[in-house]
């Protein structure tokens, strides 16, 4: 029996939920796949501002891959090739989402779960959360690009503990070495989580795309052209951006169309 | 009224102080054009050896632009691109400038203010000080040249949490994310920032000029020539090389010319 | 007298000494050399899989180089280039070592010595010990291409507080700002050094070996051809990766042999 991808709408915020309930989670293939399908769905509703995602329960966001399919999934390298292809367009959905994402994340994050967790902007966690990719106990190294990504949020250094000695960090070393953006008491996250949502929620959602876009766009060495420059100034010509003025000077919380 | 930049010297360590009260010392368009101005005279006076810059009193090293004025003077983009290409110069005499600058910031240091003190080589604030550019608010994203030398200094992930967020950073956090050198008790900041400047000034000066220029240049991902590693062995002609050495070799404290 | 390089193996562990007890182990170019030739012979020993360096004693790894040679061998920019020459060689052999590195750090870990830990995979110290590269006090700038790769490990902003201020940073700030892996009480030292040697040996050789070469390879900007993509998967056809995934099936611990 394979896990599934969940997901629902609470006025602007959708949550997305890893569900393979007897894994801790573990991301199989039909999930990986259904992943890719729902964030890029959920990413073209302009009736959204903000992403969660997270695990069925709280006893793990995601422990891993399904190591039970890398037998008959991942067994030659053509199998490999089209997995991890899969597996990238889940991961490179989470990356390219026009809105903000959260990982609201309990207990175990592990391999591909942790893969996962650093395509979003924003991650918050438990005290009891755990992350780490003790692959080399299994016997097989990470995909490079999977690795690329990760690599961008943790550092060279972390990457080294992780891999090399397959360290499982807690929450307050995750936190220190920046793989976690908050952490709160277990039973706080939920609440944390969905807070960090509704601050995202109060500002111009034109504003928080075009923070996405442009922070991707200086990941690359390319000079910035003349006309990008003169493009980051579309706010002015937004209701939006003549609201928070007004509301700044009049000393009032502003109301954001996303327009 | 505007704001204005004041400075003044005390021996090798210059003071450039961000001054406008009743703004929090909200960085103003007079402001930005006189603080190149002032960065770029004391960087060539030869008889400095380090900047402290700091916001006037003990409530805010600058609580961001003034917004006041966006309304005039950033309503169109020919009127954005000139504001930017202004506070630009500004940044880039503070990055640019050949002697060593600390930031001494008390409360709030918030966008254009933060901006400033991510230039400067050292960041010594105190514990009620905070860090934050929660421009979605105001419906504007920021500049893109900007958020590029931000990005350098806060990575990321930090930068997401504080323009999706639009989170507000207390001191320890801002510590444990990088955007400060170091956090003491808020009656200690003047104290530490200006010991600070004197270790400063107890090392070779053209020691500090050669390291922030290598420091500069190895941020280009261009290799570095077979002249550039042999001009790096220029202190070997100094006095102050020699008595650097000889005053190590005699356990006894160095006392530096500056050639 | 110079100081020498120490090493021996106990099982699939060396360890590698810096020893120069009367200077706190200052590498003088003996040391530099050696070094060079010691690490490229254990690199190449197939019965090991993991190296610790640390200092001779419990004073220091290594507390910089050994400045009473600078008025004799670093003294032209010829014998510069030769000096630093060696002392590349070196660190360019810790770096490219095939087996993962520890550093094992008790006290003084400063200027030369700190280059060496920060070519090290980890870093584990004790509370007493202490970081830094004052050498704006003795009038010389760090080379180049040494600085490049403290920088990697560091980032500008701490580089500019060693170089600028000449701070020494203490081991809880060194792990704040990302200089060290973890932090032990100074009698847990070698035991948490040895603990992490051996957490290393419990995975798989090879494994260990493609993450080290796949995280070089990603410091390129270049992007990864589809053949790099494909060899990834070369883990597919060893007996280890078998073996990983049966013990994970059968809930065992795996008994890797290195193919």
């Amino acid at each position: 029996m394979s896990g599934s991808i969940l997901y629902g709408r609470d006025g602007e915020v959708a949550t997305v939920t890893l569900a393979n309930a007897a894994k801790l989670n573990a991301v199989d293939s039909a999930m990986w796949r259904q992943l890719a399908l729902v964030v890029n769905e959920l990413a073209a509703d302009t009736g959204l501002r903000c992403l969660v995602l997270r695990g069925e329960g709280e006893q793990a966001f995601a422990a891993g891959g399904d190591i039970e399919e890398f037998s008959s999934q991942r067994d030659t390298v053509e199998h490999a090739m089209a997995y991890h292809a899969q597996a990238g367009a889940a991961l490179q959905a989470v990356c390219d989402c026009r809105l903000p994402t959260i990982a609201l994340i309990h207990g175990a994050c592990i391999g591909g779960g942790l893969e996962i967790a650093a395509q979003c902007d924003l991650r918050v966690c438990g005290e009891s959360a755990r992350f780490g990719a003790p692959i080399n106990r299994l016997g097989f190294s990470m995909y490079p690009v999977e690795m690329q990504a990760l690599l961008r949020l943790a550092g060279a250094a972390t990457m080294r503990e992780l891999l090399l000695e397959g360290r499982i960090l807690g929450a307050a070393e995750a936190l220190a070495k920046g793989l976690v953006t908050r952490v709160v008491a277990d039973h706080e996250v939920v609440g944390e989580a969905y807070a960090t949502a509704r601050r995202i929620c109060h500002g111009a959602p034109l504003v928080a795309r075009w923070h996405k876009q442009l922070l991707r766009r200086l990941q690359q060495e390319r000079p910035l052209s003349e006309e990008e420059l003169r493009d980051s100034f579309a706010f002015l010509d937004t209701a939006d951006y003549r609201e928070g003025l007004a509301a700044f000077l009049a000393k009032r919380a502003p109301r954001f169309r996303g327009c």
